[in-house]
């Protein structure tokens, strides 16, 4: 894609997130339906479902080809990356969504044929969007990120999956000692953000695709390093423990791990 | 204090604080000094020093009979709690502040021979304050706040420290596993005014004196529950392990704690 096209995409799609940001938050204010999903943890409301709804609506529209992997199932069944590959959070963190009305995110990512060409990662509350790819730049709203925070582990805060830790699963422990300190925000769009925006060194946490298509396209065109804890290679049609670091704190990490 | 005399306290301090605010967030496009106290996670910097400096001129000033117990030690050496005591928090949660830009408080609390009179909690980076007391009510800004959040804890988030869930001390990892989800802020203003917001159903953590003498007191004015971990009478010149939730919540810990 040359610019051109790039900044109609941008455009395009940060304008979905905006109308369904105005609609997200109105719906705040009304009664939701609350259900779980795999276990009492795992919640869908109404909105994750009419969000992903009008996103896949809106995705079609603009891009006949589409294949759409969403996490509300309403998308495709995605089995490789040819073509024109869509990933969709509709609302990520649906529990701080629930119960805290702040601290989730939405999401959207593009790939053309295996290859990231742009993601978003919206701050829904704050409606505050991080947008970009490898060849667009990446942006907080207007204003261009550089490559964020080089510190390593043990002078940084890292970010992670809190279940992960409490169960003392992955190395999860042992990164958070030798972290100068460790957070736990409960959404995997949100941790991104601060990662992107240099408040933290990494975040680690099991994820699906949906949960870190957009962060590792982002981290990846920021200059960050992305992979899976076992050194395995990373993909994107996988879940897996994907951790996201600048380069020094990703080696501190993966040496901690080979202990 | 009458309502004249209550409301004449608030809009002294919270102006205080909306000026401690703009110097704050200046000095943080500036360089600092950063230094480490009790160990390398304990930080200083001058911004923590000159704003207790600021605080304790301004309260000086203003209550020439003053007693004040401020982290940084630049007020008195307070023993007791007759007469007028005031606790002071220049900057709580130094390694957001220093590493983030963000999610760091400001906390101040009067207290007149022991009776909790009013206290303010400020999120500086985003201006926000919660500021009351029994008799005065507590506000978020203008908004005045209402008792919140009367989940159980099954039910809902709890937000702790994460240095005491990462080495399992006080129980706090069944606490954890009981509750519906936990969060780690690393501050406890920030914890505390996402608990009296109606964030969460409780928080707890080994705090100091200046730690949580601002937040017991909004909790308590909002009708939530404080006390020890070991169900010894909290004091507010003693630090220990506080826990402050909705009576709910506040049960279902203390159940964990004498399993």
């Amino acid at each position: 894609m040359n610019t051109v096209q790039l900044t109609k995409l941008d455009k395009t799609v940060s304008g979905w997130m905006h109308d369904m940001q105005t609609h997200v938050m109105k719906r705040l204010t009304q009664k939701m339906t609350i259900e779980t999903k795999s276990n009492h943890r795992d919640l869908v409301t109404n909105v994750d479902r009419e969000t992903e709804q009008f996103y896949v609506e809106a995705i079609r529209t603009f891009d006949p080809q589409a294949k759409i992997l969403g996490e509300e199932g309403l998308g495709d069944r995605v089995t490789d990356m040819d073509g024109h590959v869509w990933f969709v959070d509709p609302i990520d963190g649906t529990m701080n969504f629930v119960k805290q009305h702040a601290e989730f995110a939405s999401m959207l990512a593009y790939y053309e044929d295996g290859q990231p060409v742009m993601a978003w990662i919206m701050d829904v509350a704050n409606n505050q969007i991080v947008h970009g790819g490898p060849e667009y730049g990446v942006f907080l709203d207007e204003q261009r990120l550089e490559k964020p925070n080089l510190e390593s582990l043990a002078d940084g805060l890292i970010v992670l999956s809190g279940a992960r830790l409490l169960y003392e699963q992955y190395g999860f422990p042992e990164i958070a000692k030798a972290a100068l300190g460790y957070r736990v925000y409960g959404s995997a769009g949100i941790s991104y953000l601060r990662l992107l925006t240099g408040r933290a060194v990494g975040y680690i946490s099991y994820m699906k695709p949906w949960d870190f298509a957009a962060g590792v396209l982002l981290s990846q065109a920021l200059g960050l390093t992305n992979g899976t804890i076992d050194g395995s290679t990373l993909n994107v049609l996988q879940s897996g423990v994907v951790l996201t670091a600048n380069e020094k704190a990703f080696d501190d990490i993966i040496q901690i791990q080979q202990k």
